[in-house]
């Protein structure tokens, strides 16, 4: 407690706790530092540094490393912010490489919208959730209501408008997986409510098992924990494992016996390079085909993104959300919740109907549109592969074969004599290894500790974004210079 | 407290409270029920409605009426939403109408944020936040430091991240001024904290006084709240009253001796047609150089936006907070608070520098930049003037001139007959009125108690954003047909 005379409103010891108890490792300290660097090195005061550039392996970020945005999602943003071009058609189609379905889409988008400097409705236009919609439907061969659909800012607002509305209080539980993409425990904590860890399989490629999750729900139901939601990252961050048809069955009939809302974080759905996504949305339909009666209850959120994928336009901030099977009532507080931050970026609802509505075979933009995305997707496959071949080489380190999403999280086991170290310096052995990785290559990547662990393990998240294969060996170079030294 | 068997996890008496509790009118039950005329006189079945178009004066939505986007905003957005454009210079300059300063600028935008499909850093690019200070340092006169500046989406999303800091549970309270946006309160509500309300001098034009303040301070004092902060919204919403530089010069003397945090809402800014504009961090920095030492720790924020103003880019959900005077270990929470939700959409940000730096004196764009801004200010304030005049003429209705921002916000005396029509209606007598005018009109407006009123007194918030005067007299006829029915 400070003890120096008040000078002012706000201090460390009186502000929110629970806004100081929250941890958001992705950006935290080696993310800073990390941005010192790169600072450095762009004014020129970086030639002492033993690198010439900062990676930014901490956060999936495409845009920021290699990866080029879709010509035709571009485009048609393009016409939607300065819609006079609409005027110059021949200059679009015989100067500037524009396609007639890119003219049309931008029509058709500004017909939904009006102007993209317009607030749209808080739940976003009914053109676009009905694109949505009609996207859902064919994902999942079931249908879709556009009026259960939200338009977010990214997949982080919805997540933080859900868990608003499902946290009571201190007492309500949230079965969250471990490891874990940290937006979760931050939102928590922010609320003042109770994480109840349930802890992925490591050994069985980070597989969820209803064991795992039923034994995690007993405890914390004994413990006074009023459970009420679980949320589910498909495919996982940081694991990029995806869960099984049968898998997902099992949590749906936990959920309906336990009563718990179903966060499904679906924001990768379509970086999956082993095995094939389902939607819970689509498996739980099924369940509720053959079994009618049994599973209408069940209360779902399925969210998605433009920010991963293939699409990766983080910077744009759009998303969705989809209910299903919540209590009208409760329907109503969600719809005033989001009215309250007025509506989502309207250029980044846009992002999201070219996303789920992209060109199809025949349309003078398909061609490209394809060859661009199925690009991405290979070289993002092809460069998951060489560092986690990579990683096969290093001491101590053991990483499956990647799977999906944007990241590998392979474990390493540490020299007594670097943990010894890093609790001299104040750190988590994984946070000091990661800290002297950035110290030495420039590449920055995020302790275990920032995504929880089980007791006794260590691990980093980096993103497989970054091109090349230079900053792979500087990582294997500090890898085995760090043994040397600790060993 | 419902009795039907527990089938969902969530229902309307077990979910947040604080939710519940939340309440805000500007997108509440009118604002539901004209989008259902909307989308009803949109598939051809509303031909039995007295009217042909909905006028939705309830929200400060620029570009959903009348107003044209800014040219030079919208040709630069264009070429950072698809970069190859810039390869085609004589293209855009001789057959488009770009001119050599939207190609300047964008292509120094694009330097600063890589691609706009990127995650900024939290706080926003340095570069735009170099363009923001050398905003601010012209119009205060005193220098800014870039490293206090945070983009933010909206102004909306900067009150959130200041509120979440400040309080810290239920006796927090924060001086709000009545009238007001009802951001504050329902921020107040979802987070527990005790709304302070200080009124606004009716009689007196809405002006802020100190002994109003100093009046609700001193009454939540004595009930035990710890009052840490007061928002000002200058110029003011609903009212569009400026304050004084004098006025200014009070509240931040108090705030100094009060230890209170100042968030000034200055989003209207440039929405002023009587008096002058004066920013809360001029007057500060003023009374700092005057007084050395004594307001060195006063903590202020101040927001802005691209919502509002000339620029009126809503859908684009860009603003920004500066901070002066806070504690660096408070300042470090706020930055881990905005950096859970990874950045600000990245084109709303570069949109923000374009507002602060339009094209100057000179330069290409700015004779057409000058004549849009002018001509938009003037359409403003011409609409203000036609509609303060026909408030004139109503019975029961009265209305001082038009100051600023983008409402009028007359007091309304009904008839006794026509209170207790609403009370029989389940309705406050306002919102009684402004459901009958919308479903007469077509006119959507905000009852007075969406905001706070002194009790016993009426009013409603309407904006002067829509074209034409007709929608106006369709008010005039309804009015007079209001209280001649329950007269």
């Amino acid at each position: 407690m400070s003890t120096s005379p008040r000078l002012r409103s706000l201090n460390i010891d009186n502000i929110n706790p629970h806004v100081r108890k929250a941890e958001y490792a992705v950006r935290g300290e080696l993310a800073v530092k990390s941005e010192e660097y790169r600072a450095q090195l762009a004014s020129g005061k970086g030639s002492d540094l033993p690198f010439d550039d900062v990676i930014s392996a901490n956060i999936g970020n495409p845009q920021q490393l290699d990866q080029k945005p879709i010509t035709f999602f571009r485009q048609v943003l393009s016409l939607l912010e300065y819609p006079p071009l609409l005027e110059k058609e021949d200059v679009l189609l015989n100067q500037l490489g524009y396609k007639k379905d890119v003219i049309e889409r931008a029509k058709w988008l500004l017909e939904q919208v009006g102007s993209v400097g317009a607030y749209s409705a808080s739940t976003g236009p009914q053109g676009i959730k009905e694109s949505i919609a009609k996207f859902i439907e064919k994902r999942d061969g079931h249908p879709a209501d556009p009026s259960s659909i939200y338009l977010s800012a990214g997949a982080s607002s919805g997540v933080n408008t859900l868990l608003h509305i499902i946290c009571a209080g201190p007492k309500t539980g949230i079965l969250v997986p471990i490891p874990q993409y940290p937006l979760y425990t931050a939102t928590l904590s922010l609320l003042d409510a109770t994480c109840v860890p349930y802890y992925l399989d490591e050994a069985n490629a980070w597989s969820t098992s209803a064991e795992s999750i039923t034994s995690a729900l007993t405890t914390a139901k004994e413990a006074g924990t009023d459970v009420r939601a679980i949320a589910i990252i498909n495919p996982g961050n940081p694991t990029g494992a995806s869960l099984s048809y049968k898998d997902i069955e099992s949590v749906i009939d936990l959920a309906a016996s336990e009563h718990l809302v179903i966060l499904a974080d679906e924001v990768y759905q379509t970086n999956v390079f082993i095995g094939k996504f389902h939607s819970f949305k689509a498996v739980l339909r099924d369940m509720q085909k053959k079994n009618p009666g049994k599973y209408d209850t069940v209360e779902l959120v399925s969210l998605h993104s433009v920010s991963k994928g293939i699409v990766g336009e983080c910077g744009h901030r759009g998303g969705y959300f989809e209910l299903c099977g919540f209590d009208p009532e409760v329907v109503a507080q969600i719809y005033k919740f989001v009215s309250i931050s007025l509506c989502a970026p309207v250029i980044g609802q846009c992002l999201v109907e070219l996303m789920v509505n992209p060109p199809t075979e025949g349309e003078p933009s398909y061609d490209l549109y394809k060859s661009e995305r199925d690009g991405i997707f290979a070289g993002l496959q092809s460069r998951a592969t060489a560092l986690h071949k990579a990683f096969q080489a290093m001491e101590g380190v053991e990483c499956g074969p990647p799977q999906g999403s944007m990241y590998l999280f392979p474990s390493i086991t540490l020299p007594q004599k670097a943990i010894e170290a890093a609790k001299a310096d104040g750190k988590t052995p994984d946070a000091f290894y990661a800290m002297k990785m950035l110290e030495a290559t420039g590449v920055c990547v995020v302790p275990g500790a920032g995504f929880g662990q089980k007791e006794g393990t260590l691990h980093f998240r980096t993103t497989f974004l970054a091109p090349g294969t230079s900053w792979v060996e500087g990582v294997a170079r500090f890898h085995e210079g760090f043994m040397g030294e600790y060993r």
